[in-house]
């Protein structure tokens, strides 16, 4: 059975980097599914200090929004990583898109995969409830994408300071 | 001795579900008391999605500002859920009571109940420091409330994607 | 070989005391490095909180800035502990002074002293993104500082309503 795994954390809590080290121990030739996209300079740059972080061991797939197809397309070629779905949630509602919908399909296409997939999210929800509605809707998405996703992976991790919380599996009964 | 359980988690980290599996452990017939109230449309259908979510054996008990007459009125008659804190700390600064005295109070009522209590709250305190001094003083006001219920209750986990981290009883001596 | 601790959390998350209580087990003439500077009234009400709350075995020094200088004066006196290392990035970044450079230069003093160092830090980082460009960048510098001290740091607790939680050392293999 591959294994799927699902790094959170805030914001430069060293979640990629992580997600990263965990995807490099599954196998050789590796996978990277960007769904960024540059749109400004600033996000350039931080595409960029990922990209150079990453060796030569790693292919890049850009894919703002269908990562069904991104892993299915992939699919049998090496460990993934899919970084990150916050982005993806962002560039859904971007389109109009029914995102719960797409994180619901996106659950089973991971249960499905022969190969591994990592994939990195944000903790978004951690602060004051922020006063624009958009803003509060997102946050909305966010999380819930997380447990859908969270929910369909075999581990959870939560990332603090570059270092990884196990969550799931863990021995709560609920 | 009864069981008293504190839940926190950020935005849509799954909490409320969390605590709701731990007070159905805990017995049969089950009391749901809610501190939202429905100001606008938003709140109306948060607060019904959580309602629909839960089976016939809750009943509800909706109390804004004194949690201490709701749990002295219920106990004995099944587990109790207390959801949420937050927005009880915000119901109280908006009456402008003092939120770290009713905390207390509400520490002191935890401790004599002879049926449990799960009681759900969030973190708020993870992001960038609000530019509003309204939103500084909940914050903080709404982190201290966490401090003391946690401390009053005999269990303490952590909402991440749907899943708890345990942080008490843990075996770390300070 | 002395012991080095960071303690994260969010706001009010009660990392301050567990900070306090970690330094207290290592001495009993202790070392307070305070970062902050009474610039308003809300700064100083919450600097004399905290120190009324620290007994007469501690004394404190006071270094907005330069961390490096206040370890290596009081190195051999006891245990310090440093709070916090958010306000001290916000310092630097307010003298533009560059953080991640005087980062690795505070993590090389630590791997460096004789008597133990608890330094203290904020996570503000899971909430959404801020709409200020100075807010982002702050929010990057404040979480690389967290992952280059936490990496040089023995121990790293992360503190939630309270109570820790031990991120590292783990047994989690990356």
């Amino acid at each position: 059975m591959s294994k799927s795994i699902l790094v959170t954390g805030g914001a430069r809590s060293g979640k990629s980097v992580i997600a990263e080290r965990l995807t490099e121990k599954m196998g050789d030739r590796l996978i990277y599914i960007a769904t960024a996209q540059a749109f400004d300079s600033e996000m350039e740059a931080r595409i960029k200090t990922h990209q150079d972080r990453r060796g030569p061991q790693w292919s890049t797939i850009s894919e703002p929004l269908d990562l069904v197809a991104a892993l299915r397309q992939s699919d049998g070629q090496g460990p993934r990583l899919v970084d990150c779905l916050t982005l993806w949630t962002s560039n859904l509602m971007h389109h109009d898109q029914d995102v719960e919908s797409a994180a619901k399909d996106l659950a089973l296409a991971i249960a499905c995969q022969s190969s591994p997939v990592v994939l990195v999210t944000n903790e978004v929800g951690a602060g004051i409830v922020p006063e624009n509605e958009l803003a509060r809707r997102f946050r909305d998405e966010a999380g819930r994408v997380n447990q859908i996703i969270a929910q369909a992976c075999d581990a959870l991790y939560l990332a603090v300071a570059g270092y990884p919380i196990k969550v799931k599996p863990n021995d709560i009964e609920l």
